[in-house]
Protein backbone atom coordinates (compact mmCIF):
# COMPACT_ATOMS: atom_id res chain seq x y z
CA UNK A 1 0.00 0.00 0.00
CA UNK A 2 1.28 3.33 -1.16
CA UNK A 3 0.92 6.84 1.32
CA UNK A 4 0.49 9.61 -1.54
CA UNK A 5 -0.07 13.47 -0.77
CA UNK A 6 -0.20 15.39 -3.33
CA UNK A 7 -1.36 19.15 -3.96
CA UNK A 8 -2.53 20.70 -7.27
CA UNK A 9 -3.82 24.21 -8.10
CA UNK A 10 -4.11 26.67 -10.87
CA UNK A 11 -1.14 29.47 -10.61
CA UNK A 12 -3.17 31.58 -13.69
CA UNK A 13 -6.28 32.45 -11.51
CA UNK A 14 -4.61 35.03 -8.92
CA UNK A 15 -3.99 34.86 -5.23
CA UNK A 16 -6.79 33.00 -4.43
CA UNK A 17 -7.52 29.50 -5.74
CA UNK A 18 -9.75 27.60 -2.84
CA UNK A 19 -12.96 27.09 -5.68
CA UNK A 20 -10.11 25.10 -7.94
CA UNK A 21 -9.18 23.47 -4.64
CA UNK A 22 -12.63 22.60 -3.57
CA UNK A 23 -13.34 20.89 -7.04
CA UNK A 24 -10.15 18.88 -6.17
CA UNK A 25 -11.42 17.78 -2.87
CA UNK A 26 -14.50 16.65 -4.12
CA UNK A 27 -13.23 14.25 -6.12
CA UNK A 28 -10.40 12.68 -3.47
CA UNK A 29 -14.03 12.71 -0.97
CA UNK A 30 -16.02 11.18 -4.12
CA UNK A 31 -13.37 8.44 -5.05
CA UNK A 32 -14.17 6.13 -1.95
CA UNK A 33 -10.23 5.89 -0.86
CA UNK A 34 -9.49 6.66 2.46
CA UNK A 35 -7.54 10.39 2.95
CA UNK A 36 -6.84 12.98 4.99
CA UNK A 37 -6.82 16.56 3.89
CA UNK A 38 -4.60 19.24 5.61
CA UNK A 39 -3.15 22.59 5.80
CA UNK A 40 -0.53 22.08 2.45
CA UNK A 41 -1.94 18.91 0.86
CA UNK A 42 -4.47 15.86 0.86
CA UNK A 43 -2.94 12.33 1.71
CA UNK A 44 -4.56 8.98 0.43
CA UNK A 45 -3.68 5.61 0.78
CA UNK A 46 -4.36 2.92 -1.59
CA UNK A 47 -2.77 0.41 -4.29
CA UNK A 48 -0.09 2.79 -6.28
CA UNK A 49 -2.91 2.36 -9.59
CA UNK A 50 -5.64 3.65 -7.49
CA UNK A 51 -4.03 6.64 -5.98
CA UNK A 52 -2.88 8.23 -9.01
CA UNK A 53 -5.43 7.24 -10.91
CA UNK A 54 -7.43 10.33 -7.92
CA UNK A 55 -4.80 12.68 -9.09
CA UNK A 56 -4.84 11.99 -12.64
CA UNK A 57 -9.07 13.01 -12.60
CA UNK A 58 -7.77 16.16 -10.15
CA UNK A 59 -5.71 17.03 -13.36
CA UNK A 60 -7.99 16.80 -15.95
CA UNK A 61 -10.99 18.69 -13.85
CA UNK A 62 -8.82 21.62 -13.34
CA UNK A 63 -6.89 21.60 -17.20
CA UNK A 64 -10.37 21.77 -18.30
CA UNK A 65 -9.96 25.79 -17.73
CA UNK A 66 -7.05 26.33 -16.24
CA UNK A 67 -3.75 27.64 -18.63
CA UNK A 68 -1.42 26.71 -15.49
CA UNK A 69 -1.10 23.79 -13.16
CA UNK A 70 1.41 23.33 -11.10
CA UNK A 71 1.28 19.88 -8.79
CA UNK A 72 3.24 18.33 -5.86
CA UNK A 73 2.88 14.66 -5.26
CA UNK A 74 4.71 12.60 -2.14
CA UNK A 75 4.77 8.92 -2.45
CA UNK A 76 5.64 6.75 0.13
CA UNK A 77 5.24 3.25 -0.18
CA UNK A 78 6.22 -0.11 2.69
CA UNK A 79 5.44 -3.61 1.69
CA UNK A 80 2.96 -4.83 3.68
CA UNK A 81 1.59 -1.96 5.20
CA UNK A 82 -2.29 -1.20 5.84
CA UNK A 83 -3.80 1.71 8.00
CA UNK A 84 -0.96 3.83 7.26
CA UNK A 85 -2.74 7.08 7.17
CA UNK A 86 -3.55 6.63 10.56
CA UNK A 87 -0.61 4.28 11.86
CA UNK A 88 2.04 7.01 11.57
CA UNK A 89 0.79 9.50 13.93
CA UNK A 90 -0.31 6.96 15.95
CA UNK A 91 3.09 5.37 16.30
CA UNK A 92 4.61 8.84 16.94
CA UNK A 93 2.21 9.91 19.47
CA UNK A 94 3.04 6.67 21.23
CA UNK A 95 6.54 6.84 20.42
CA UNK A 96 7.00 10.36 22.30
CA UNK A 97 4.87 10.00 25.00
CA UNK A 98 2.93 13.31 23.40
CA UNK A 99 -0.42 14.65 22.40
CA UNK A 100 0.71 15.91 19.31
CA UNK A 101 -1.31 18.07 17.14
CA UNK A 102 -3.01 16.67 14.48
CA UNK B 1 2.97 34.44 7.62
CA UNK B 2 3.82 31.51 6.21
CA UNK B 3 2.95 27.82 5.92
CA UNK B 4 5.81 24.80 6.18
CA UNK B 5 4.98 21.71 5.63
CA UNK B 6 8.04 19.20 5.99
CA UNK B 7 9.49 15.90 6.46
CA UNK B 8 12.82 15.10 7.10
CA UNK B 9 14.18 11.54 7.77
CA UNK B 10 17.56 9.42 7.60
CA UNK B 11 17.59 7.14 4.42
CA UNK B 12 20.83 5.32 6.04
CA UNK B 13 19.12 3.26 8.99
CA UNK B 14 16.85 0.68 7.25
CA UNK B 15 12.98 0.23 6.44
CA UNK B 16 11.91 2.02 9.68
CA UNK B 17 12.61 5.76 11.11
CA UNK B 18 10.13 6.23 13.69
CA UNK B 19 12.71 6.47 16.28
CA UNK B 20 14.23 9.81 14.43
CA UNK B 21 10.97 10.76 13.17
CA UNK B 22 9.86 11.19 17.09
CA UNK B 23 12.82 13.54 17.73
CA UNK B 24 11.95 15.80 14.91
CA UNK B 25 8.20 16.04 16.38
CA UNK B 26 10.04 16.50 19.88
CA UNK B 27 11.29 19.41 18.30
CA UNK B 28 8.29 20.79 16.80
CA UNK B 29 6.67 20.30 19.68
CA UNK B 30 8.60 22.26 21.72
CA UNK B 31 9.13 24.97 19.82
CA UNK B 32 5.66 26.81 20.88
CA UNK B 33 4.47 27.20 17.48
CA UNK B 34 1.16 26.19 16.03
CA UNK B 35 1.76 22.99 13.94
CA UNK B 36 -0.29 20.01 12.61
CA UNK B 37 1.04 16.52 11.96
CA UNK B 38 0.02 14.70 9.57
CA UNK B 39 0.74 11.56 7.45
CA UNK B 40 3.40 12.17 5.50
CA UNK B 41 4.47 15.64 7.18
CA UNK B 42 3.99 18.20 9.68
CA UNK B 43 3.02 21.85 9.04
CA UNK B 44 3.93 24.83 11.20
CA UNK B 45 2.84 28.29 10.82
CA UNK B 46 4.82 31.73 11.11
CA UNK B 47 7.14 33.71 9.99
CA UNK B 48 10.11 32.75 7.44
CA UNK B 49 12.69 33.29 9.88
CA UNK B 50 10.50 30.96 12.92
CA UNK B 51 9.30 28.59 10.83
CA UNK B 52 12.91 27.66 9.37
CA UNK B 53 14.97 28.01 12.55
CA UNK B 54 12.44 24.80 13.50
CA UNK B 55 13.68 22.66 10.36
CA UNK B 56 17.03 23.72 10.70
CA UNK B 57 17.06 22.36 14.81
CA UNK B 58 15.67 19.35 13.32
CA UNK B 59 17.85 18.98 10.64
CA UNK B 60 20.85 19.10 13.16
CA UNK B 61 19.86 16.72 15.37
CA UNK B 62 19.41 14.24 12.66
CA UNK B 63 23.23 14.98 11.09
CA UNK B 64 24.11 14.15 14.96
CA UNK B 65 24.06 10.42 14.32
CA UNK B 66 22.93 9.59 10.81
CA UNK B 67 25.29 9.74 7.70
CA UNK B 68 21.99 10.48 4.81
CA UNK B 69 19.23 12.37 5.19
CA UNK B 70 16.38 13.20 2.88
CA UNK B 71 14.01 16.43 3.56
CA UNK B 72 11.43 18.03 1.78
CA UNK B 73 9.73 21.16 2.11
CA UNK B 74 6.69 22.95 0.88
CA UNK B 75 6.22 26.85 1.84
CA UNK B 76 2.79 28.81 1.16
CA UNK B 77 3.46 32.52 1.69
CA UNK B 78 0.71 34.63 1.43
CA UNK B 79 0.43 38.39 2.86
CA UNK B 80 -1.92 39.25 5.84
CA UNK B 81 -3.00 35.86 6.46
CA UNK B 82 -3.31 34.67 9.78
CA UNK B 83 -4.87 30.92 11.15
CA UNK B 84 -3.86 29.42 7.75
CA UNK B 85 -3.49 26.11 9.73
CA UNK B 86 -6.84 26.10 10.00
CA UNK B 87 -8.33 28.40 7.98
CA UNK B 88 -7.76 26.66 4.68
CA UNK B 89 -9.20 23.41 5.73
CA UNK B 90 -12.21 25.50 7.12
CA UNK B 91 -12.57 27.05 4.02
CA UNK B 92 -12.58 24.04 2.19
CA UNK B 93 -15.18 22.47 3.96
CA UNK B 94 -17.27 25.29 3.74
CA UNK B 95 -16.78 26.23 0.05
CA UNK B 96 -17.65 21.68 -0.77
CA UNK B 97 -20.48 21.87 2.16
CA UNK B 98 -19.06 18.16 3.09
CA UNK B 99 -17.35 16.98 6.08
CA UNK B 100 -14.11 16.64 4.93
CA UNK B 101 -11.46 13.72 6.49
CA UNK B 102 -8.76 15.52 8.79
CA UNK C 1 2.59 19.43 -22.46
CA UNK C 2 3.57 18.90 -18.71
CA UNK C 3 7.02 18.87 -17.63
CA UNK C 4 7.19 16.16 -14.48
CA UNK C 5 10.45 16.04 -12.18
CA UNK C 6 10.72 13.17 -9.95
CA UNK C 7 13.00 11.14 -7.98
CA UNK C 8 12.67 7.62 -6.24
CA UNK C 9 14.39 5.30 -4.33
CA UNK C 10 14.40 2.95 -2.08
CA UNK C 11 15.10 4.12 1.90
CA UNK C 12 15.64 0.44 3.08
CA UNK C 13 18.69 0.03 1.70
CA UNK C 14 20.89 1.88 3.12
CA UNK C 15 23.35 5.54 2.17
CA UNK C 16 24.01 4.05 -1.22
CA UNK C 17 21.10 3.97 -3.39
CA UNK C 18 22.63 4.38 -7.29
CA UNK C 19 22.18 0.97 -7.96
CA UNK C 20 18.68 1.37 -8.00
CA UNK C 21 18.43 4.76 -9.31
CA UNK C 22 20.45 3.46 -12.52
CA UNK C 23 17.45 1.11 -12.94
CA UNK C 24 15.50 4.15 -13.22
CA UNK C 25 17.16 5.96 -15.28
CA UNK C 26 17.66 2.95 -17.50
CA UNK C 27 13.43 3.36 -17.86
CA UNK C 28 13.62 7.57 -18.57
CA UNK C 29 16.34 7.00 -21.24
CA UNK C 30 14.32 3.88 -23.16
CA UNK C 31 11.11 5.73 -22.59
CA UNK C 32 11.60 7.71 -25.65
CA UNK C 33 10.73 10.83 -24.07
CA UNK C 34 12.55 13.86 -24.27
CA UNK C 35 14.02 14.19 -20.20
CA UNK C 36 17.25 15.78 -18.65
CA UNK C 37 18.75 14.02 -15.58
CA UNK C 38 19.96 16.46 -12.66
CA UNK C 39 21.40 16.37 -9.61
CA UNK C 40 18.29 15.88 -7.60
CA UNK C 41 15.52 14.53 -9.97
CA UNK C 42 14.95 13.57 -13.45
CA UNK C 43 12.86 16.13 -15.72
CA UNK C 44 10.60 14.38 -18.70
CA UNK C 45 8.41 15.99 -20.92
CA UNK C 46 5.02 14.83 -22.63
CA UNK C 47 1.24 14.54 -22.12
CA UNK C 48 0.32 13.87 -18.62
CA UNK C 49 -0.13 10.35 -19.14
CA UNK C 50 2.47 9.64 -21.34
CA UNK C 51 5.09 11.09 -18.45
CA UNK C 52 3.18 9.52 -15.79
CA UNK C 53 3.32 6.18 -17.46
CA UNK C 54 6.84 6.54 -16.84
CA UNK C 55 6.87 7.02 -13.07
CA UNK C 56 4.73 3.76 -12.58
CA UNK C 57 7.54 1.51 -14.46
CA UNK C 58 10.08 2.97 -12.44
CA UNK C 59 7.91 2.60 -9.27
CA UNK C 60 7.22 -1.18 -10.33
CA UNK C 61 10.99 -2.03 -10.96
CA UNK C 62 12.15 -0.58 -7.11
CA UNK C 63 8.93 -2.50 -5.28
CA UNK C 64 10.19 -5.68 -7.49
CA UNK C 65 12.93 -5.90 -4.65
CA UNK C 66 12.38 -2.97 -2.14
CA UNK C 67 10.52 -3.05 0.90
CA UNK C 68 10.04 0.99 1.00
CA UNK C 69 10.39 3.87 -1.48
CA UNK C 70 10.36 7.08 -1.35
CA UNK C 71 9.31 9.78 -4.36
CA UNK C 72 8.60 13.20 -5.01
CA UNK C 73 6.93 14.78 -8.06
CA UNK C 74 6.90 18.16 -9.38
CA UNK C 75 4.30 18.71 -12.27
CA UNK C 76 4.17 22.02 -14.35
CA UNK C 77 1.53 21.95 -16.82
CA UNK C 78 1.53 25.22 -19.07
CA UNK C 79 -1.52 25.13 -22.05
CA UNK C 80 -0.15 24.93 -25.70
CA UNK C 81 3.74 25.16 -24.29
CA UNK C 82 5.95 22.61 -25.86
CA UNK C 83 9.79 22.30 -25.75
CA UNK C 84 9.86 23.39 -22.28
CA UNK C 85 12.50 21.20 -21.35
CA UNK C 86 15.22 23.53 -22.73
CA UNK C 87 12.93 26.83 -23.33
CA UNK C 88 12.42 27.33 -19.62
CA UNK C 89 16.24 27.45 -19.57
CA UNK C 90 16.52 29.82 -22.05
CA UNK C 91 14.33 31.96 -21.37
CA UNK C 92 16.25 32.43 -17.90
CA UNK C 93 19.38 33.45 -19.79
CA UNK C 94 17.86 35.56 -21.86
CA UNK C 95 16.05 37.30 -19.31
CA UNK C 96 18.56 37.89 -16.77
CA UNK C 97 21.40 37.97 -19.60
CA UNK C 98 23.95 36.18 -17.51
CA UNK C 99 25.42 32.29 -18.94
CA UNK C 100 23.35 30.54 -15.88
CA UNK C 101 25.40 27.05 -14.83
CA UNK C 102 23.20 24.18 -16.09
CA UNK D 1 27.88 18.91 2.95
CA UNK D 2 23.99 19.66 1.30
CA UNK D 3 22.56 19.13 -2.16
CA UNK D 4 19.33 21.77 -1.97
CA UNK D 5 17.24 22.02 -4.91
CA UNK D 6 14.20 24.92 -4.91
CA UNK D 7 11.89 26.74 -6.83
CA UNK D 8 10.03 29.60 -5.42
CA UNK D 9 7.18 31.68 -7.78
CA UNK D 10 4.53 33.90 -7.39
CA UNK D 11 0.86 32.23 -7.71
CA UNK D 12 -0.57 36.27 -7.92
CA UNK D 13 1.35 37.52 -11.24
CA UNK D 14 -1.07 35.62 -13.36
CA UNK D 15 0.57 32.76 -15.85
CA UNK D 16 4.15 34.08 -16.71
CA UNK D 17 6.53 34.16 -13.67
CA UNK D 18 9.40 34.59 -15.55
CA UNK D 19 10.31 37.94 -14.33
CA UNK D 20 9.83 36.78 -10.90
CA UNK D 21 11.88 33.45 -11.90
CA UNK D 22 15.09 35.97 -13.19
CA UNK D 23 15.46 37.78 -9.86
CA UNK D 24 16.10 34.70 -7.96
CA UNK D 25 18.37 33.26 -10.55
CA UNK D 26 20.48 36.51 -10.16
CA UNK D 27 20.83 35.62 -6.74
CA UNK D 28 21.57 32.59 -6.76
CA UNK D 29 24.54 33.18 -9.57
CA UNK D 30 25.92 36.24 -7.51
CA UNK D 31 25.95 33.64 -4.01
CA UNK D 32 28.98 32.23 -4.99
CA UNK D 33 27.99 28.59 -4.21
CA UNK D 34 27.94 26.01 -6.56
CA UNK D 35 24.82 25.83 -8.61
CA UNK D 36 22.73 23.80 -11.48
CA UNK D 37 19.58 25.46 -13.30
CA UNK D 38 17.35 23.39 -14.31
CA UNK D 39 13.80 23.16 -16.03
CA UNK D 40 11.90 22.44 -12.61
CA UNK D 41 14.37 24.13 -10.17
CA UNK D 42 17.98 25.06 -8.99
CA UNK D 43 20.27 23.04 -7.37
CA UNK D 44 22.76 24.32 -4.95
CA UNK D 45 25.75 22.32 -2.68
CA UNK D 46 27.02 24.03 -0.01
CA UNK D 47 26.72 23.55 4.21
CA UNK D 48 23.25 23.61 5.58
CA UNK D 49 23.52 27.27 6.74
CA UNK D 50 24.42 28.76 3.29
CA UNK D 51 22.24 27.34 1.22
CA UNK D 52 19.43 28.31 3.56
CA UNK D 53 20.75 31.81 3.28
CA UNK D 54 20.36 31.89 -0.19
CA UNK D 55 16.94 30.55 -0.32
CA UNK D 56 15.94 32.98 2.06
CA UNK D 57 16.99 36.09 0.52
CA UNK D 58 15.27 34.62 -2.57
CA UNK D 59 12.24 34.56 -0.69
CA UNK D 60 12.82 38.29 0.43
CA UNK D 61 13.13 39.58 -3.14
CA UNK D 62 9.78 38.25 -4.13
CA UNK D 63 7.89 38.60 -0.77
CA UNK D 64 8.65 42.94 -1.52
CA UNK D 65 5.91 42.91 -3.85
CA UNK D 66 4.13 39.63 -4.07
CA UNK D 67 1.35 38.86 -1.99
CA UNK D 68 1.27 34.99 -2.57
CA UNK D 69 4.51 33.14 -3.17
CA UNK D 70 4.92 29.13 -3.23
CA UNK D 71 8.20 27.22 -2.86
CA UNK D 72 9.40 23.48 -2.78
CA UNK D 73 12.59 22.52 -1.53
CA UNK D 74 14.40 19.20 -1.75
CA UNK D 75 17.48 18.50 0.72
CA UNK D 76 19.71 15.53 0.34
CA UNK D 77 22.50 15.85 3.01
CA UNK D 78 25.40 12.90 3.05
CA UNK D 79 28.10 12.63 5.35
CA UNK D 80 31.50 13.62 3.90
CA UNK D 81 29.71 14.11 -0.15
CA UNK D 82 31.68 17.01 -2.00
CA UNK D 83 31.45 17.44 -5.39
CA UNK D 84 27.75 15.52 -5.50
CA UNK D 85 26.58 18.45 -8.28
CA UNK D 86 28.64 16.69 -10.31
CA UNK D 87 28.98 13.38 -9.19
CA UNK D 88 25.73 11.88 -8.91
CA UNK D 89 25.24 12.48 -12.46
CA UNK D 90 28.81 10.95 -13.33
CA UNK D 91 28.10 8.15 -11.04
CA UNK D 92 24.64 7.16 -12.93
CA UNK D 93 26.45 7.58 -16.34
CA UNK D 94 29.26 5.23 -15.20
CA UNK D 95 26.87 2.80 -13.76
CA UNK D 96 24.38 2.64 -16.71
CA UNK D 97 27.21 2.90 -19.06
CA UNK D 98 24.69 5.49 -21.48
CA UNK D 99 25.07 8.82 -22.11
CA UNK D 100 22.20 9.86 -20.17
CA UNK D 101 21.05 13.72 -21.07
CA UNK D 102 21.65 16.34 -18.46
Amino acid sequence: MVLLEFSIYPTDKGESVSPYVARVLEIVDDSGLPYRLGPMGTTLEGEYGQVMAVVERCFAVLAADCNRIACQIKLDYRRGRTGGLDGKVDSLRARTGRDLHT
